[in-house]
């Protein structure tokens, strides 16, 4: 029998090629594989639902995450599923495969930072499955949301001359990743080695307890904004950027000057001695909101906080470019986060 | 720190110490955790969300287990979930943690199966995630229904009196497992070792590729019978039913002669020296249906095919027994498989 490497296809050609002849059959399938979060339909009500499957030792590393950041962790990723599609999150489900060196009270830790999740974004855990795992710690949530029929926000509607922005900024989450990482290296084989971390608590924060960006979908609705595309970052702005322009048949132009950077972010990646606007463009984790709006909206857009224009929508012809700082056009790549490449 | 081990508490246990204190907060949470779906409202409509969480050396062991057969039964037990609600399975969401042994080829095999689940019960893939895992298999499923409101039937509203139903025969999957795992046993080391499964092929389709089902809910509902509570059998027939009870709050008088059970499965038990009474009550992974119905109904359930009478509902000062074939009272205990007791 043949066999093809999963390497060879990457994460979303494997997804894309196992499912590419998947149909919708049912009256109540609004919206299926490749959005943040599927769509069903009650009645003109949207229901919403998204997954997400994290793996200890490809997604967290146990050494330096609390569990309860963890727990805290893996509900805000579901949730900022659902706010990507202009939604509310209002529901989860929650399946552990537990390893035995796992306690009651660890799983106490867990789940105190899962509810706190819950508490703080108003949504309630309302199943789940409980097993023993023969190796890592495995954590699989499912989010219910919903959302009206005309405001849901599909990756596929960015239009020619949309304006592009992004929440917050970008980054750091991957350079908070690079620390604890520096640090693991350092401290392995020391029990008594406390790392410092003294001025980059704003890189750690988001890499182990990440925010979902509730407060911006609701600001938008305050002015009545619905954006024409929207994604939240978790690949990288490069690749979720790229979702957008494909999904939607259409080009962009990304200027590196705006791209919103942390002061911490820009001076850890000098320390790694790495490229800041690389990490900000592929480092992901960031669960920041990318979206498009029409250009007649620039001046309504130029008041509000806490989002950032940082480039447009071009006809798909003129494809994907990074607009750099010395005026190169340098072209877009998904370098973002790839869990089934090979390593 | 303290450390209390998880053993000590069990599944069910540590289930209940983890959500206890979880309340609904939400208008749209209709039934959280304790049955076998969550319900949520959308206008008097009712949504239901299941999920399971399978793990390769847990629940499933690849080296008997045909991908495809596994893509299909890990779909049909979540749509078995939706039907002991009196639900209709509508989409599934598919999360895979997918190891490096793994190909392109075995992921088709996976999803051939899963899609021709979907096919035959006319549900949807609509998401998933998928990633590498740093170990074995891994697959969550999530399924999505919908119910009327009137029409749910929770595992809570068994009443005195009340007749207890079973659907198909039980302890055909176990005793499949048993034989699946005696000749994986004979054949490790023998490369051309071929086990004789004749004339036992019920008892492998059973546990390798089970089914849902459907045509019980659906021949119910046309003869206008809504049971009074309802669950699938997927930890046996004594834990199952204990289940219903304690959240009817209620007792159980179960008949050992009635318990319908295959010709091939009585055949297994006695060549493995197994009490066949223990294997129905206590083997799981049937997928049938057990529920109740009033005793007035009583006449127009005889008619009907496929079904078991099994036994009745007690006030719960009765308790909990098995009346065995010889008249005694045996109590009832919740024995089934329990994946978080050591082992």
């Amino acid at each position: 029998m043949q066999r093809t490497e999963i390497a060879t296809l990457g994460e979303f050609g494997l997804i894309n090629h196992l499912t590419k002849d998947i149909k919708l059959t049912q009256k109540s399938s609004v919206k299926g594989i490749g959005d943040d979060a599927a769509v069903m339909d009650n009645n003109g009500k949207r229901t919403l639902v998204t997954t997400d499957l994290l793996l200890e030792g490809i997604h967290f590393d146990l050494i330096y995450t609390p569990l309860k950041h963890l727990g805290y962790k893996a509900a805000v990723v579901n949730f900022s599923d659902i706010y990507a599609m202009n939604g509310k999150p209002q529901q989860i489900t929650v399946s552990l495969g537990i390893s035995k060196r796992f306690s009651v009270e660890d799983l106490e830790e867990f789940y105190s930072g899962l509810k706190l999740a819950c508490e703080i974004y108003g949504v309630d855990i309302v199943g789940g499955d409980t097993t023993s795992s023969l190796t890592g710690f495995t954590i699989s949530i499912t989010c219910v949301g919903t959302a009206d029929e005309e405001k849901i926000v599909y990756r596929n509607g960015a239009k020619n001359t949309d304006l592009i922005y992004v929440s917050g900024d970008l980054g750091a989450s991957y350079m908070g990743l690079q620390l604890l990482e520096r640090e693991k290296s350092v401290f392995t084989g020391d029990k008594n080695f406390q790392p410092d971390f003294g001025g980059r608590e704003y890189l750690l924060e988001r890499q182990l307890k990440p925010e979902a960006r509730k407060d911006i979908v609701a600001m938008l609705a305050e002015h009545g904004i619905v954006p024409t595309s929207m994604i939240d970052i978790s690949d990288g702005l490069s690749s979720d950027l790229l979702h957008i322009c494909h999904q939607s048949h259409a080009g962009c132009q990304l200027f590196e000057e705006r791209i919103p950077i942390d002061y911490q972010t820009a001076v850890m990646a000098e320390t790694f001695n790495m490229n800041v606007t690389t990490v900000a463009l592929n480092g992901g984790e960031d669960y920041e909101l990318l979206f498009t709006v029409p250009l007649p909206l620039h001046e309504k857009m130029n008041k509000l906080e806490g989002i950032h224009l940082v480039g447009h929508i071009t006809p798909p012809e003129q494809g994907y470019y990074l607009v750099t700082r010395d005026g190169q056009e340098m072209q877009l790549r998904a370098q973002g986060w790839n869990p089934l490449a090979g390593k």
